[in-house]
């Protein structure tokens, strides 16, 4: 012990850590939580924010705002680099924190399979920073098209591929769509948004893999009916400045020039996480015991997406979404606070999922979804997408927030507008070809020659 | 001609440009207009981004969406460079756009006088990158307070230093302030934010140089009441990485050690201006004709803070404000329409600038602000900040803006809430010494001596 009371410390203000946190409101120790970053982000709508929707500052709050009252926690705005599990010290980039008890819940971040070189072409949706940069992108985009003379170039700058169908690539696909074709329509004079073409490839046999059959059939025939065009049983096998190749099992592989490519198809752990020196699985998440501690260490824990579990009861791996995280970190947070009340040596519970369903949506008034607890109803439609919109509402942390993404919402499902849409940073035009389109009086007729050799001069 | 209409090219989506293309929606010809960004941005409240409490897109809307529906109308996002005059070309980065008429209304930059060097200790606030870069460190700065354990260094480090006290440097002052004093107090553990230094430097020897003196000396008073220390007739002479140094008139260079500055104090044309060829007054700005059109070249014309020009009737030189900027923007418009209707011959009408009167606000629920149209009322406090706030919903464009401004605003004020406080970009908080506070058990004694050795160990 450090001081006279134990120090809780806790790598990470998302669900998890928030729970671990505030599980630990009534318990005699100092609490300290360290994020690289100064806001908690609610993850599930970063796709919004994507696609110029919603502004960040909706989805996100100050950590130290949602934890302001709560006297003893701390809050350090600090990156995390390793632990010396040994001395029971967290390293930060810039100094170090002794503790008594370590929880980690850093999340996790993209994995391309070993090819990271991909990375820059094709931006995955973890952070805030993420979502400006694909919104950047994807406005870009049309405005290139705009601007652009060449036919087949312009359908490159305007083709969207999604690379991976799970939940968030299923929403990134279904949103692009949907704003192509009902958003932007009436802004543009030379293109018609509309034509934009959307493209899903999936490696696994269907859209969303972790619902039932007929969840991902239904799920698969509502992103078509908004023009994307779905590919499963497809590995990408290239992707470069032009565009992505993915190879159909047992076919040769199919070239896409692409202006725009998304990645929401893996993830993997942490190097934080694996200076534990603890087993880990294939994806680099670490490998806890069914109290979520670590093994030999039974006062570090790792929760949330960066933690590899089975459930207790139902033998299967607790998937990466923000329920599990919050009851991962409720269930470390009580057993730190039983241990601080009563000394440790009780035998601990084993962390049990209650898994209460999924959903996913697709674009505006569709979605899909399984009611959990063991009841196991199939919505479709309407009505899960209501209960998604319901649910996302309610989960928002902050009152506030709540507010002002309903009007938001509302006022989008009203009248198809963006609420977001600033292309911030570089707003330079990715124009891929000497050619141009100029402003032209009259349209019919191609519009004259001009080039790029005016450039700066007289 | 280029074609069988004639083509109007205005550069620029801020308030002269917009009001020009509108002022052209039923001329017989086609307008492009050109932008860098892709958003026109409501400056007057950019401070308010810059400070945390509105989000970017609250005060920014798609130049594409605002201009939607006048079909005659093209949005071209490209940056303009220069003007050939006599060819009649505008050349773009990367193209080039031939005209008839041409409307250069792309506003000005921060001058720091001959010493560019300090734009990256002082950044000025124009756009919106400028806002949440600004923002960034603001907030920042408390984070690195909350980590710092030398009371020298922590005392810089929450000192701002505003530099210019026009209407920009008053609001921006003002609302450090507050924020520091009221928004964040119960967020932080190891500080005191109330205890947050707020300079306002004024070169000349009072603030709100442009608003009669009574007036200056109630926004003073204002400022003072929250915490500003105001210093008129003291020119900065020098910023470096640990502060500011500035000299009174007549008396010997003071220091102060300062983690933040911001510039507020000087504007200058920009080069596209200057490549006219038309001459230019000490700021950089185009001395326009009475009719806004650049000396022999009757089919240019320049508006808005680009613009240098005296009133016709009252002889003093029209402001870079907003309302000038609109009325601007539809006084070339209409010239152009009306030849275009005519012909060109007739003579052109002189500008004439509608002072409607100007307000600058001071924090929560204070203001000053002198009505025009001659009535010449000054207005102070609550009043002058209710018409503050009226007008400024009243000018945003767009509904959807407005209704959630609105709320927004209601809400901080009722609340005392900070609505956008997050840190986007590079997170890592600027600590100016080793030494650092470590989260300790006992907080009565000091923190145990923590370094920053353990970077990266084991």
């Amino acid at each position: 012990m450090t001081g006279t009371r134990p120090r809780v410390v806790i790598v990470g203000g998302g669900f998890g850590g928030l729970h671990a946190a505030r599980a630990l409101r009534r318990a005699a120790c100092d609490v300290v939580v360290v994020d690289r970053r100064n806001h908690h982000l609610f993850q599930p709508l970063l796709y919004q924010v994507a696609t110029a929707s919603l502004s960040p500052a909706q989805i996100a709050a100050p950590i130290r705002k949602v934890l302001s009252r709560q006297r003893n926690v701390e809050v350090l705005l600090a990156e995390a680099e390793s632990v010396d599990a040994e001395r029971r010290v967290l390293h930060l980039r810039d100094g170090r924190v002794p503790y008594d008890y370590l929880v980690l819940a850093p999340g996790v971040t993209h994995s391309y399979f070993g090819r990271d070189d991909w990375a820059a072409r094709a931006p995955g949706l973890k952070t805030i920073e993420d979502a400006t940069e694909i919104r950047r992108r994807f406005l870009l985009a049309f405005e290139a098209a705009e601007r652009e003379a060449d036919e087949p170039a312009r359908r490159a700058v305007l083709t969207f591929v999604v690379v991976g169908a799970g939940p968030t690539g299923v929403e990134m696909a279904g949103a692009v769509a949907e704003i192509a074709r009902r958003g932007l329509v009436r802004d543009f004079r030379r293109i018609d948004t509309s034509s934009a073409r959307v493209v899903l490839v999936e490696h696994g046999d269907r859209v969303l893999g972790s619902f039932p059959p007929d969840l991902s059939a239904r799920a698969r025939r509502d992103l078509e009916r908004l023009g994307v065009t779905v590919i499963t049983g497809a590995k990408v096998t290239a992707i470069d400045a032009s565009g992505v190749e993915y190879t159909p099992a047992g076919a040769p592989p199919v070239r896409l020039e692409a202006g725009n490519i998304l990645w929401a198809a893996g993830v993997r752990g942490l190097p934080l996480c694996a200076s534990l020196g603890a087993p880990l699985d294939r994806a680099g998440r670490v490998l806890v015991n069914p109290d979520l501690s670590v093994p030999g260490r039974p006062e570090v824990f790792v929760i949330g997406d960066a933690a590899s579990i089975s459930d207790a009861r139902s033998a299967r791996q607790v998937p990466g979404v923000c329920p599990a995280a919050m009851q991962m970190g409720r269930h470390a947070g009580r057993i730190i606070r039983d241990e601080i009340r009563r000394g440790p040596g009780a035998p601990r519970p084993a962390f049990r999922y209650t898994n209460k369903g999924e959903l996913a949506t697709i674009g505006r008034a569709r979605a899909v979804g399984v009611i959990g607890w063991g009841i196991g109803w199939h919505l479709k439609g309407f009505v899960a997408w209501a209960l998604w919109a319901l649910v996302h509402i309610t989960y928002l942390i902050g009152f506030r927030s709540r507010i002002l993404v309903m009007i938001d919402w509302m006022w989008s499902y009203l009248f198809f507008e963006r609420g977001a849409r600033l292309i911030t940073g570089d707003s330079t035009v990715p124009l891929r070809h000497a050619r141009q389109a100029e402003p032209s009086a009259d349209r019919g007729a191609g519009p004259p020659p001009a080039g790029t050799t005016g450039l700066g001069g007289t």
